[in-house]
């Protein structure tokens, strides 16, 4: 036996990787209450507390930065990466992820976290109302200070001369807006002549087939729906706002919806996407929330998830097998003139429309890449924010083969830029690209999973989502995380593959 | 001319103020994001997020408590006070209330304030399970847990020797639980002969006369009312929660109500009575919302508040002369066999319930009475919390002439002590006293009130507790606000001439 007397290394290590984790933690909780008000403003706010919510924003915000830039944080991380040799790969992914969590906190001074704050939610309210009386001459000025603003920020976190780039890593880590041009290139060019088919096509689903929808059995079937896909609702609730979100996170996961009488499969269809972000959430693992251990892996896997039970699952043949006497016995009257397969064609329905939210599966990507087209050239400085409904118009004719009647089915529709929330649009794409590639992996492994929804039975492929995507937290990046799981890069040809299988089958034969 | 190459001390007290009030409405922020994640714990919470929620509280309260004990602060008071001579009058009372807020602040050590509420929050929990377990042993103990807190805060506050009186001056500053006995004692005198008389009198409103009122129009019933009364929806909401509340401030006052089909006076009453406080906190002046000059005047105005709305106002001819119409139309079938007097008994029922929260005007103060006993001894040791439901028993049979059937009727009805709020209970009936004080007030002022309640206008009224009540703040504490508006001290004897004039005249014929 030696003895020593200095200090066991390791024990010193133990020490700094647990007053981390406990310093994350508390960061986690402040970030979980500026959550919640940002919930409870789209949920509840009363009109004339917008100014009392700000404030609230700004404190809090100032709370959060002042815990996430704290110089003893940078202290740990520097004794733990000095020591990294006694991490294990768990410990070595939370405190690269910490570190690049505390060099974003500390590049961003106090003052513009604020202003950002404070900023997010003046835009929101502006947006709204702006929405609300088709007024984009009122709303300009709120997109020319958030750009403003991502700009600085990006200048601050040492990417001016790529601000998009910044933006983007913002969403998800890893990812540049070069690789998602390449992506969506290669997706453009078999997609634009495939949708226009497809508008081609003879086949339609009746319009006005589903009318009169009474809000309290949507809310009821929407409930036994998200339930039995597998949403905890002891862990979570859903409510109604003007755009729907998924909020929260942990044991209270809050979702969103909004209900219309004559758009029964808008709110259903809607909430499970919702559903698919927090079942997300609720998967993740909870003893690690605040860490890289318990942290989603990215925007764009985020969106494969809502996206993957909303397409893949909930407009399948099997799914509706199951749901479809439910949903009869709930509104006989209202489906009575309608057949089975006529309400498989309504929920596979394909329509031109101007409003991403509303648009079917096939052109959804084509409104995505309208607005990464938009977005990389704001930043870019070749499109100035006055001339932004011109050119969105005009890429939707390009794209869409439609113009926007008005700015509010245009360049007004989407809540995101309100809120400096630039370079997040891509994610619903790449995330539709990442969910038909995770589910070409799961009719590998389980040829029967169609089956599975017929019986109402979602346990296996939520049991394989826990573990091959929930459980893994932040360890990869998006493009990683796709190849260890599917064992193939990421590519739009399983989306490409899975549209043509669904859409070709109905509506090109 | 003079000149100086000193500072002038005037700037600097003006700095130095100016400096004290941004501190006190940050700490205002963050007191109100957390009465928010209190609010939202009682409409909203999922089951299963206590855990995280209790989280939250935790660490709000102790950076509220950071801000609200920051030793800066203490320079700020210390210099404001040594030149308290250039204070205005206004400022003098903001600079008190500060000192005060800074003591109490001070004196209680942070793991202290992060334990009561970690613990405020279990408590809630436990207690709502215990009730609706009937479960007494179950809650236990938390009562204990929490009497223990009491007492360890009135130690650090230098009240050990009186902790009861530490905790009634949280919710009434300067009052004591001797002031309240002698106003108790006096009121009981008097209160128990004449309960007990209109408990023996043949007059009965018709049990079971009004039932099955639809929740829907029950809330669009209260809605207009409370609208009416004045209630500015812009700047306030409410909600269900299982115990009727007010919370917020500012312009984002939050209430709650419960619904009950066979029950519509008891949503609507208690609505009434959440709007008078809600009318308060909308009236306190928002420039000052935080200091002295924008907060009320103590739990005992409050209640003073709520009371005048709910029984002065809103039980009397006028005020159903303006809305029995109203009420009818919304209700036809079920208003059908009930003529306008027995409506108006109804609304002015007595019946002797072991729940106070259903009690009448009369035995309410009953209630009260023996919940300010069951505190007092508890306090001074000569009860323990084992045998607090034999006394509860005891009491309650004494003062009320009846025995819950059950404890969930009896110690497990009320919310407050599970919280560790003690000492609030009293300014239920003090708040009875302060509005029957008030109300003769006003009817010398404006013999025609009632006149305008029978035209649905309650603006005069609204208008005249704004400027005498609400726009005062918390310039003086209650026994000296009540002094000063009514030209009399405190005293029971108005709510006995209250009582009797009203409930005399329908029951004691």
């Amino acid at each position: 036996m030696t003895s020593s007397i200095s200090v066991d290394p390791s024990a010193q290590i133990d020490a700094a990787y647990a007053e981390l984790i406990a310093h994350l933690k508390r960061s986690y909780t402040l970030d979980s209450v500026a959550g919640l008000l940002g919930w409870d403003e789209q949920v509840n706010l009363p009109p004339g507390a917008a100014g009392q919510r700000a404030e609230q924003h700004s404190v809090l915000a100032d709370l959060a930065h002042a815990q996430a830039s704290a110089p003893r944080l940078g202290e740990l991380l520097a004794a733990l990466e000095a020591g990294s040799g006694r991490l294990s790969p768990d410990q070595g992914a939370v405190v690269r992820q910490a570190r690049r969590d505390y060099d974003r906190a500390t590049k961003l001074p106090a003052d513009f976290v604020r202003e950002k704050a404070v900023q997010g939610s003046r835009g929101y309210h502006a947006w709204a109302k702006a929405r609300a009386e088709n007024d984009f001459a009122g709303y300009a000025p709120v997109l020319q200070k958030n750009l403003e603003l991502a700009r600085r920020e990006a200048a601050y976190l040492g990417s001016g001369d790529a601000p998009y780039d910044a933006m983007i890593d913002n969403h998800d880590p890893g990812l540049t807006a070069a690789a998602i041009e390449r992506l969506f290139t290669e997706l453009k060019k078999e997609l634009v002549p495939f949708a226009r088919a497809i508008a081609a096509s003879p086949v339609r689903a009746k319009a006005d087939a589903l009318r009169g929808f009474p809000l309290a059995e949507q809310r009821s079937f929407l409930r036994e729906v998200t339930e039995r896909l597998g949403f905890d609702y002891r862990r979570g609730r859903i409510d109604v706002s003007l755009h729907p979100f998924c909020s929260g996170g942990g044991d209270d996961v809050r979702m969103t919806t909004r209900f219309n009488v004559d758009e029964p499969l808008d709110s259903l269809f809607g909430s499970i996407h919702e559903t698919g972000h927090g079942l997300y959430e609720q998967g993740l693992p909870s003893a690690h929330l605040g860490t890289a251990l318990g942290t989603h892996a990215g925007m764009a896997v985020h969106e494969s998830q809502s996206r993957l039970w909303e397409n893949q699952v909930a407009r399948s043949r099997g799914f509706w097998k199951f749901f479809e006497p439910r949903f009869r016995t709930l509104f006989p009257a209202q489906t009575a003139a309608v057949t089975s397969e006529e309400l498989y064609l309504t929920v596979n329905s394909v329509a031109p429309t101007p409003i991403r939210v509303e648009a079917d599966e096939i052109t959804y990507n084509l409104h995505v890449i309208l607005r990464f087209e938009i977005e990389r050239r704001l930043f870019a400085g070749t499109l100035a924010v006055e001339d932004l409904p011109a050119a969105w118009n005009e890429l939707s004719q390009e794209l869409l083969n439609l113009s926007p009647a008005s700015d509010r089915e245009g360049v007004l529709q989407d809540v995101h830029w309100s809120g400096g929330a630039f370079g997040y649009f891509p994610s619903y794409a790449l995330g539709n690209m990442i969910a038909a590639q995770l589910w070409y992996r799961v009719l590998s492994l389980r040829p029967g999973i169609e089956e599975d929804c017929a019986r109402g039975d979602f346990t296996w492929l939520l049991g394989w989502l826990r573990e091959n995507i929930h459980a893994q937290g932040r360890r990869l990046d998006a493009l990683s995380l796709v190849r260890q799981v599917t064992g193939e890069e990421l590519s739009p040809a399983p989306l490409m593959r899975y549209l043509r299988e669904r859409y070709g089958k109905l509506y090109l034969k």
